[in-house]
């Protein structure tokens, strides 16, 4: 199970990890196909098996600007359905025909209440996750500011 | 003990709330006092219980970015006590004399490994609160990437 090396299950033990491999299903797609859209409820979690998917976000109606391209096996995406108010923050779309892990959110919810522990350990990695994204885009934030600065001392 | 309706503690009972109240010690600051700096081992939570703090990073040397002024009751900073690899994302000083409840990172770890629930309440709503912030500095990455567009269009 390759893809239960997604940053989420880290720090489970092998049978915790038996327990999220009993609730995962295997689904194609096919390239173009939408996964699921920014701002919609979140039910599902995805991991890739193999295959290529983008996420992306929309600037107005106009502009769809790309965040990332997941191509590692194990990249995991729609991890909101884990975090309060579980709505999907950006949309994704399969860039190539790809087989995915799927994990409903309501079949996760019943193992974490069934060990509290697993549920503390993926939460622990959610944040650290949450926090590396989050020093990344101040750091893109500081470029800009930066960049503003040096046009106004121009 | 109004300063525990910090975000991490929302959904605790009152049990649990007592055991954290239990290891929580107030002190006193002063104005321009730094807390602690960005990228140093963190090592205690802050809650405000009187006063105003500041949170800023570093752009460069030159340069103090602010981030945000805390003033209300309950707003806690240092959260990445919780956080691996356990270093503070941001630098936080005094903006007047201010009365503060600390708790150490050992003494929340202790607590935490005698109660699994809490220590998944708590890490829950941290996610939640970084997933805001970062949804918010996406916001603001667009806004730049706009002005950026419309520039070269104009």
């Amino acid at each position: 199970m390759p893809w239960l090396t997604c940053y989420l299950f880290k720090g489970l033990s092998k049978s915790q990890l038996q327990r999220i491999a009993n609730i995962s299903m295997e689904k194609q797609f096919q390239k173009g196909q939408l996964l699921f859209h920014e701002g919609r409820k979140a039910d599902q979690l995805f991991l890739l098996k193999e295959g290529k998917v983008e996420l992306l976000t929309k600037i107005g109606e106009a502009i769809e600007l790309p965040i990332d391209i997941l191509r590692s096996k194990g990249s995991c995406f729609g991890t909101t359905i884990l975090v309060a108010p579980y709505l999907y923050s950006l949309s994704s779309r399969c860039a190539e025909d790809s087989s995915l892990i799927v994990i409903k959110k309501t079949d996760l919810e019943q193992v974490i209440s069934q060990d509290c522990e697993l549920g503390f350990i993926m939460m622990s990695n959610m944040s650290q996750h949450l926090l590396e994204r989050l020093k990344e885009t101040r750091e893109e934030l500081k470029i800009h500011f930066r960049t503003f600065v040096k046009s106004v001392h121009a």
